[in-house]
């Protein structure tokens, strides 16, 4: 190249702060929560698909790389992102343990690999030639970034290229074959000029949770009313009894209302109402009394040992325990004295109860989010999570949170999860739509949903599309239920036993997580406080409750059975990987759901009508369950064990909701072994 | 309170750095392209509609503002945002002039409002009384907020409301009524407490462009090919003479390929040979010779005098001229002697010229963007722009700038708008999606688009949705071409008029800027080089063309029609507000356009088909172009001047390709005036 008089180069400051000379363009890394504000959500061992959108001026070649590390680790692991047209790369990586990670993407212009893509369609001997010298410097660049034997590989294939065409000692065919050696062509790619790659600007957050995050199967009960007969105040040992029972259900949550000391100050008697009469037992959301507060147990449901002596039998049966954490006070709770503080006062000097005007909840005191003392409120708040996480619990529902200022949330679920990442939270926020996905970015493991109130087949189907591949679905992990203490729904009011199973096989199948309030749901209570009220009449909330457990309607056979397929089904054990299904009947509901391998395949058809047959064609997608319409294939309900040979697409359904309402097939493909025989897998 | 005893306060960090008492929740702000790393676009004087999702805990209430500010400015103007419902905020702001800007958004957690809106639904006396003791407290508070008279204000009636709730000395309504005083009230809200605001992490840039940048009419011409007979070179004062005819036609602004001197070395020929022919003119592209490069004019289209007064005889007419930009020198451009380090070199002592392999491009040598010498190259290469802009020039065609290095345009095109709010830059990137975007975020002010390969109804009906629609439409405003020199689609092949005049209407009603490479688009030239070819046959690329004006199969007086319609109706000066309807026929294409006021609604109707009459039935959305169903309107079409009475949705449609394959109406609805006579407005 002639030298040119050299000219004063002006600085000049690129709007990213990179060098001028920084020329591929890293557009968008996805996943990504606002930016990577938020963290994105898989479980410990789940990949994560990250897709880039790289490219660069001209037609020169790019290289991409995932890079990614745990959080606490200095190093990056990298790996090649491969495009798959339209300028988007993809590679993906499984964080091999719970905990918090950072992924990112970086590309740089390849001078190599431009070289290489260019000499591999050049055809002109001069040109060849030419090329050949161009890529003996890149070669021996290359040689100059690596070490050891690799190195004097490189210069050596660099000498030998520039001599052979310099001296024109070998024929232009030759000369390509030796510039384009796969071998040495792959050594070179190790060795990469990455001095002005570019760098996404973000280090994207990624939590990886235990796998009960991502699938869990929840039973709610009340502790107080476990006793085996009568009025009697149920204990500890009293839900020890009845854990044969629900883990024979399938169940692997076993989670309690709150369990601490309960207000006697503004008590509610049954049924909600203002004046509590002597014995009433209150709710268990007015926590605190003398005997203690967030931290105490309810003498009357035992001891800590009777906790612990509970909390190992459950485990035995395969039950975690599950804790309600709802941070509010009764006017008795010690934090009243203790921390004055925390509260709101009004100018009577009383502490401002939690009030909607014209309601008054005279019975319970918020928390002051806006206290002087923010700091020491916000570590207490968070001590009483340790203080049952040194009890071993690991899962917590928490009760409104979204009562509770957002950032607090934020702050205590990722210092909970930096000591102990296998801890879990459960929103309980029945409120706006941006508010539940605002707690689920901030750290909720998971959240309850709008489930309990979509029931007909637009509802579920706009709705589960939504949870299941709408933005959300990176961060937000739905948690259905068909009842909560707090909510009948008039759907189930009718008290119809296809309604029950219904709601069940969707809840279980739709769904990854899913709980039921029992024993009111496989009981089927089904009368409301009054007409339409979605409270329970004499609810369990307000008053001890005896449950016979042994009446012969009872579902838990039926629910045995549905946990059962969710526990066999690796399809039902993710959110991802749901599809509906057209079919001909706006009472009926179709979906597939499919493992993140393709192996397992459940097709779900429901009856939403409790009172007549119902029949329709359903439409399969052939392509999503992985049959050839050439085929059979085997359609196994796994609810009623019947096998169904099926080829093509169209199919005749039909469901009795006097039997039952629904079919749950795995789809069991063809293959034939290696005697020839053909069977279903 | 009561005092307790005070324990130490531990630092917590929250992860957003505000302070922990800090509520109010802001979890979007839109539009923003990529965070805000890029600024959305409009035009000085129109409406920027700005959505925030805001909410905090509880159902304390919000304030929230919109903030905007001229970049340059450090002082933000406020207005308040409106809830639309589903915690999402509205408010809209319209830039003054053309330049830079910033907006945002703050929201907090409002005691003063919380109160008020509690008071007004409290009943209980005594309630009312202790609430109108804390109102007291929170109005004393805003009165030492406030100065002068309104501090005097606020201070009597908070000591007014203290004292008569203390002294019991009104009735509870009559005290509520002092509490909930309007005026009073609407003084107060003027003070608010905003300590513990929440501040949006990003102030998101806007870029307000002049009305041209959104609304323009573009009219290519080869200067050369002007000359009035034979195959004389045309000059700058032979495009003089086309000016009265161009204007004619409704256009404004003037499109020229690159003027500057073209190389001798490596000089292409007719129809791209490689040898150009003594006399061969070579193609405009292949930038510099001797007589200089790209802040030269090639001299046989005359000087810089001549080009200055043809500017002005332009600007007489309404016609702005807009200059091609090329960065690419022939390899006798000055550049190559004076800066070699601004170009690959390879082992020969040559110049690396464009190549994809086996394809080469002697002609043309590209500069390297990876040179040291990067700011020194990005600062010349700016000082063309600069050059161009003394000589009074404001709209830059850029050629090919997918394949220069992207930091270099946002640094170019940010550092020119700074000085030159008003220039205008369109990227003609024909890639892969992408490509384009990043091109309209790095600030090109308009872009050419896939339009000339969108021929069929599902194509254009889909990409005319994502245009007007897509996330894109925040920044990227598409330019769209039936015909350039570079593309004679296979549609026009066959030199239909039928298809000339809907490709047209297409263009100037789907798209609020549109251009025509002309002459040979009015005359319908349909000539490819070879079968198979988008090239044109005997292209002005390479050789002079001699055109005849006086056709009288000219599709200039359409031309002038179609351009007369888009200037008279302010639906089709933007592309947002379309909407496509559905027509029971494939080869029928409908849609409307509504002006932002919804003053203004033209719907268009095209028969695809050149061949065929196509009838069908159109259904029209009666809301979007606001009508009643139960009132009659006129629909005039503005092509034939006819008008049809129309009541309802449903209408039937015949075009006749051989006479005006398209409707173009203006929707005329019904009014009443004064005296009782309705007539169509």
């Amino acid at each position: 190249m002639p030298k040119a008089a050299a000219s004063p180069a002006p600085k000049i400051e690129r709007a990213d702060g990179e060098d001028g000379r920084v020329r591929a363009v890293i557009d968008a890394v996805l996943p990504s929560v606002d930016g990577g504000r938020f963290p994105v959500k898989r479980v410990a061992g789940e990949a994560l698909r990250v897709q880039a959108h790289c490219f660069a001026d001209g037609h020169d070649v790019l290289r991409v790389l995932l890079r990614w590390r745990a959080e606490a680790d200095a190093d990056w692991a990298e790996l090649p992102m491969k495009p798959l047209g339209n300028d988007v790369w993809e590679a993906e990586f499984a964080p091999p343990a719970v905990g918090r990670y950072r992924y990112t993407v970086t590309a740089w212009v390849d001078a190599f690999e431009s070289w290489r893509h260019d000499m591999a369609r050049r055809i002109d001997p001069e040109d060849i030639r030419i090329a050949s010298q161009m890529g003996a410097q890149e070669i021996a660049a290359a040689a100059g970034r690596a070490k050891g034997a690799d190195a004097q590989a490189l210069a050596r294939w660099s000498s030998e290229l520039k001599t052979a065409a310099i001296e024109n000692s070998m024929e232009a065919p030759a000369l390509k074959a030796l510039a384009l050696d796969e071998p040495l062509c792959a050594l070179a790619e190790r060795y990469p000029d990455r001095r002005l790659a570019t760098h996404h600007g973000a280090e994207l957050p990624l939590v990886a949770d235990r796998e009960r995050a991502r699938f869990s199967t929840w039973y709610e009960l009340f502790p107080r009313s476990t006793a085996p007969k009568g009025d009697r105040h149920g204990t500890f040992k009293d839900v020890e009894a009845r854990l044969p029972a629900i883990a024979a259900m399938g169940f692997d949550v076993l989670y309690f209302p709150p369990i601490h000391p309960i207000g006697r100050i503004q008590r509610k008697g049954k049924n909600n109402t203002l004046a509590a009469q002597p014995g009433d037992v209150g709710s268990p959301w007015a926590i605190g009394a003398e005997e203690g507060g967030h931290k105490s147990i309810l003498p009357e449901l035992g001891t800590r040992e009777d906790f612990q002596h509970l909390r190992a039998e459950a485990q035995r049966h395969g039950l975690e325990i599950a804790l309600d954490i709802a941070f509010q006070c009764a006017p008795d709770h010690p934090y009243v004295k203790a921390h004055p503080s925390w509260f709101r006062w009004r100018p009577d000097g009383t502490v401002q109860y939690a009030e909607n005007p014209p309601k008054k909840y005279q019975d319970i005191y918020p928390f002051n989010f806006e206290t002087e003392d923010w700091q020491g409120l916000w570590t207490e708040l968070k001590s009483v999570f340790e203080h049952w996480i040194d009890e071993g619990v690991k899962i917590f529902r928490v009760d409104n949170p979204h009562t509770k200022a957002f950032p607090f949330w934020e702050w205590a679920i990722t210092e909970l999860k930096r000591e102990h990442p296998d801890v879990l939270f459960l929103a309980e926020a029945f409120t706006r739509p941006k508010v539940m996905h605002r707690l689920a970015k901030l750290g909720f493991s998971q959240s309850y949903t709008y489930f309990t109130w979509r029931n007909t087949k637009q509802e579920l189907t706009e709705y589960f599309t939504e949870l299941s591949q709408g933005l959300g679905s990176e961060y937000f992990r739905p948690n259905v239920w068909p009842n909560t203490p707090d909510i009948l729904h008039e759907r189930l009011q009718g008290g119809e036993t296809a309604v029950f199973m219904a709601r069940l096989v969707l809840a279980g199948t739709l769904a990854a997580s899913y709980g039921i309030y029992g024993p009111a749901f496989e009981l089927r209570v089904h009368l409301p406080r009054e007409q339409g009220s979605e409270e329970y009449l004499d609810s369990e909330k307000y008053q001890l409750r005896h449950w016979n457990h042994d009446d012969p309607q009872s579902l838990a056979p039926f629910i045995a059975r549905v946990n059962h397929i969710r526990r066999e089904n690796p399809a039902l054990h993710s959110d991802r990987g749901l599809r509906f299904f057209s079919i001909d009947n706006g009472e009926l509901l179709a979906y597939a759901k499919r493992s993140a391998d393709g192996d397992n395949v459940i097709v779900t058809v429901v009856n939403l009508d409790p009172h007549n047959v119902q029949t329709g064609w359903l439409e399969l997608d052939l392509d999503f369950i992985d049959c050839e319409p050439a085929h059979p294939f085997q359609m196994h309900d796994l609810l009623s064990n019947q096998r169904f040979l099926w080829q093509g697409s169209r199919h005749f359904i039909r469901l009795d909701p006097h039997s039952v309402p629904a079919h749950v097939f795995v789809v069991r493909r063809r293959v034939r072994d290696e005697r020839d025989f053909d069977y279903f897998l």
